[in-house]
C-alpha cells in the first residue's frame, strides 16, 4: 500500500502531465487567437445597446455550442445605451492660426449644444487645481491635462492616478460655470489617439460635454495655451437614450462528481465603439472560451462544473456582472472560483488571488510557470468577478505584462494587429489550468 | 557605535535610492527609444563591412563623446563582408502554374550561377532527413522545412532547436548534388517574410546558393510538392568579398577607487541588412549607451570603472567579440562584469549570471522588480561577452519576454515601430542598476 506522500505526488504528476497536455494543444492550435480574429472582424466593436454587441450574444452563444458546452444561455440584463453619433469635431485658434484638435467624447457625455461651443481655453493639472481656479472657468472650456506618473513601473498604478479626473471632470468644471471640459487621454503613448472611457455627472450641476484628446493635441495645447491667450471650437453628437435590453453570455461543462461547485473563468464582451475590443476585452473573453475548448477537446471530465461567462457592460455600467452575481445568488450552486481576464492579451506575468487563497495556491505556481505566470499576488478581484466574493468564490485575475495595454486601451487602434498570438494563448493555458486545479483539487 | 548588521542595512537602502533615481530618470527621459530612432532612422542596417556598419561605428563614437564619457575610442577588427546584391528572385511551378515565393538570401551563402536555377524541389523535415533522402537530391533543389517547436514555452530554446538547419543545410545536401537549398524561415510568426541568418559551408563539398523562405512561402511549397511535382525557379546575386576593416567601440566612466576593475555593459552594433536592426541588435547597443547616459547625468562617481562597448560583427563572425577580448586581456586592467543585452528590447524577466555568482547576486533581486526582473537564472554568456569569462569577468545577460522576438528576428520588419520605449528603457535600468551595483558593491 502507498503512504499517503506518496499517493499526493502521484496526485501531482498527474496534474503536471495534464498541464502539460494543455500546453502543447494550445500553443499547437492558437484557439483563442482565431476566435479573436472572429470576434474582432465579424462582429467589430460591442458598446453596450448597440448592433454590435447584440450581434456579439449572438456570436459567443453559437460558439459555445459549436465547441459542445452544456446549459449554454444568456443572462439578460437592461444596460445603459449611449451613442457617439457623428464623428467630433474640435480646433483650437491660437495667435490667429487655427489647427486640429484630435478628440473623442467621453463615454456617458451628453453633445455640446448644436453648432457646437466656441470658448477660451484654460487648463488645469487636476480635480484639485480645479477648485482653486474656481470662477475664473466660467464661460470657458477647461482643459485637464493631468499627466500619468511615468516613473511608476506598473501602467494600471499610472492609470490609477489619473483616470479620476476623466470620471469627475465635467461636473469639477461646471460648478464653476465651464461650458465644455477637453481631458488628457489616459496613456503613456506619445500619439494622438484620443483614448474614450467612462465619465459621471454629480447631482445637481449643469451637465457639459466632455472629450479626451489625443496625447500629442494636448501637448500642442498646452504649449499653445503658455504663449497666449487660445480659443478652442468643439462639436460633439452623442446621447443617451433609454436603457436597452442586453445579456452576458455562459456555457459549461458540468462537473461528475460536485456539478453544484461552479468553476468561472471570463472577460467582458462589450468594448468601446471605437476600435474593435481586441484587448480590451476581447482577450478576455476569447481566452475564457479558449480555456473551455482545450479541456473540452481533451475529453476531460471535471468534477466540478467549469463554465466560461462573457459578461455585458462592464465598460459603462457593469450591469452585467451584477445581473450574472444575483442569478448565482439564487441558483442554488456554490460559486467555488471566478477568474477574469481584463487587462489585455499579454504575455501572463503574475496572477492575483484572493488574500485568504494565495497559500492554498502557492503549491501550483510551478505548473503556471511555462506561461509566463512568476508569482501569486494578493488581489484577484476584478469588475465582473468581483460581485462573486459574496458567492464565497475565491477570486483570480490574469495579470499579464502591463507596459503597452495603455497604448491602445479605448482608442481606434485597439485592433487585432496589437495581440500576438502565443501571448494571447498564454492566458488562455493560465485559465485552463487553474481551472481543472480548481475543478480537481478544489481551493478550500 | 553601529552594529556591522546596521551598517549592511544603511548601504542598502542608499542604493535602492540610487535605483529609485535611476528609475524617475530613465522612465522620464527615455534615452534609449531616442537613441534607438536615431540609430534605426539616421544611420539604419549595419552589416559588417558595409557603409552602414561604417557610419554606425562614427554614430556610435559620436554619441559617447557627446555624452561626456572619457576614453572613447575604436577597437578595430577585420571582418567578413558579405553583400547580398539587388533582390533575390524565386518562383514555383506546380501543374502548369507558377507563382512567387518570398526568399532572401542567408548570410555568407554564395549565389546561384548566373541566370539562376531550375529544377525539381524535394522537401526533407531535417538534416537528418536530408542523409536518408540522399541520392535523391541530385541535381534537386532541396526545401527543407524544418518547424520550431511550437510547444516550447521558449522561444529561444525553439530556435535552439531549429537553426543548425539554416546553418548545415547547403553542405548537407550538396553532399549529394544538390544544386541549391530552401530554408524555412526561423520563425513562429505565420508571415511571409523571410528571415535572413548566418550559414556555412564544409570543407569540400560543393558551395551551392542557401536562401530562406517565409513561412506562408513554406507553408505553399510544402502543400504543392504534397500535390505533385513541383519545379523551383532561384536567382541570387550574394557574394562574399575579401575581409573588411571595421572596429567595436568604447567608451567609459573611469573608476574613482578601482579604475583597473572594469564593468562591462553592451550589446552588437551590427545587423543584418534586411530591416533596421531595432530588436537586433540595435536595442542592446542603445540600453548600454543609456545605462551610461543616466549614471553619468546623476553625476555619480562609481568605484570601478563603467565602460559600453557595441561590438561589432555578432551576426556572422564574432570578430568584434574576439578582439575586444584580445585587447582586454594585453590591457592590464581586470574585467570584473561583463552585461550582453542581445535578445530584443522587450520588457526585462529575468537576468542571467555566471553559475558561481548567482548566491553572490541574488539579494540585488528586490532591486531590478520594478524594472520586471523576477529571477537570477544561471547562464549570463552570450556571444559578445562570452569571451571575456577567460579574463575573469561575471557573465550578465538581460532575459527580456521572448514571444515576439522570432516574429522579427534577422527580417525587414526589425524596425523602430516594433520597440516600445517604456520597455526598452526597463532593460537599460536594469543594465544601469547592475553596472552601479557591481562597481558600489564589487561581486567578488
Amino acid at each position: 500500500m502507498l503512504a499517503p506522500i506518496a499517493l499526493l505526488l502521484a496526485a501531482r504528476s498527474d496534474l503536471k502531465s495534464d498541464i502539460d497536455r494543455l500546453r502543447v494543444k494550445g500553443l499547437t492550435e492558437l484557439g483563442a487567437h482565431r476566435m479573436l480574429t472572429d470576434l474582432t472582424t465579424n462582429v467589430g466593436a460591442r458598446l453596450s445597446g448597440s448592433p454590435g454587441a447584440a450581434k456579439a450574444v449572438v456570436w459567443v452563444g453559437d460558439k459555445l455550442r459549436a465547441m459542445g458546452l452544456r446549459n449554454v444561455r444568456e443572462v439578460p440584463c437592461m444596460v445603459p445605451h449611449w451613442v457617439r453619433g457623428q464623428q467630433e469635431r474640435a480646433s483650437m485658434t491660437s495667435q490667429g492660426n487655427t489647427t486640429k484638435l484630435s478628440v473623442c467624447a467621453l463615454g456617458m457625455s451628453v453633445a455640446t449644444p448644436s453648432g457646437g461651443v466656441k470658448a477660451q481655453v484654460i487648463e488645469v493639472g487636476s480635480l484639485e487645481e480645479m477648485a482653486t481656479v474656481g470662477e475664473k472657468a466660467r464661460g470657458k472650456v477647461v482643459f485637464f491635462n493631468k499627466r500619468f506618473d511615468a516613473t511608476l513601473s506598473n501602467t494600471f498604478e499610472a492609470y490609477g492616478g489619473a483616470v479620476g479626473t476623466r470620471f469627475g471632470a465635467a461636473s469639477a468644471a461646471a460648478k464653476y460655470g465651464a461650458v465644455a471640459v477637453m481631458v488628457r487621454s489616459m496613456t503613456l503613448a506619445n500619439d494622438d489617439f484620443p483614448h474614450t472611457g467612462a465619465m459621471g455627472y454629480e447631482d445637481g450641476v449643469n451637465k457639459v460635454a466632455a472629450v479626451a484628446l489625443g496625447a500629442q493635441s494636448a501637448d500642442r495645447l498646452s504649449e499653445a495655451i503658455h504663449h497666449g491667450r487660445v480659443t478652442v471650437k468643439l462639436e460633439t453628437f452623442c446621447k443617451t437614450l433609454p436603457d436597452a435590453p442586453s445579456a452576458s453570455v455562459a456555457g459549461e461543462i458540468v462537473g461528475t462528481e460536485k456539478p453544484n461547485e461552479v468553476i468561472v473563468l471570463g472577460g467582458h464582451l462589450d468594448s468601446w465603439d471605437l476600435g474593435r475590443g481586441a484587448h480590451d476585452d476581447g482577450a478576455g473573453v476569447t481566452q475564457a472560451m479558449e480555456a473551455l475548448r482545450l479541456i473540452k477537446g481533451l475529453g476531460w471530465k471535471p468534477k466540478r462544473t467549469i463554465r466560461v461567462v462573457a459578461w455585458m457592460n462592464e465598460e459603462n455600467g457593469g450591469r452585467g456582472a451584477k445581473s450574472y452575481a444575483d442569478m448565482a445568488a439564487q441558483s442554488g450552486q456554490k460559486h467555488v472560483m471566478a477568474m477574469e481576464s481584463d487587462s489585455g492579451g499579454f504575455m501572463p506575468r503574475a496572477v492575483g488571488v484572493s488574500k485568504e487563497k494565495v497559500e492554498r495556491v502557492a503549491p501550483w505556481l510551478d505548473l503556471l510557470r511555462p506561461f509566463g505566470v512568476e508569482q501569486f499576488r494578493e488581489g484577484g478581484a476584478d469588475a465582473d468577478n468581483g460581485p462573486l466574493e459574496a458567492e464565497g468564490a475565491a477570486l483570480f485575475s490574469l495579470e499579464p505584462e502591463n507596459q503597452r495595454y495603455f497604448d491602445y486601451h479605448h482608442t481606434a487602434s485597439d485592433t487585432i494587429d496589437k495581440v500576438n498570438a502565443r501571448e494571447l494563448e498564454m492566458g488562455a493555458l493560465v485559465m485552463a489550468s487553474l481551472a481543472w486545479l480548481c475543478s480537481e483539487e478544489g481551493v478550500d
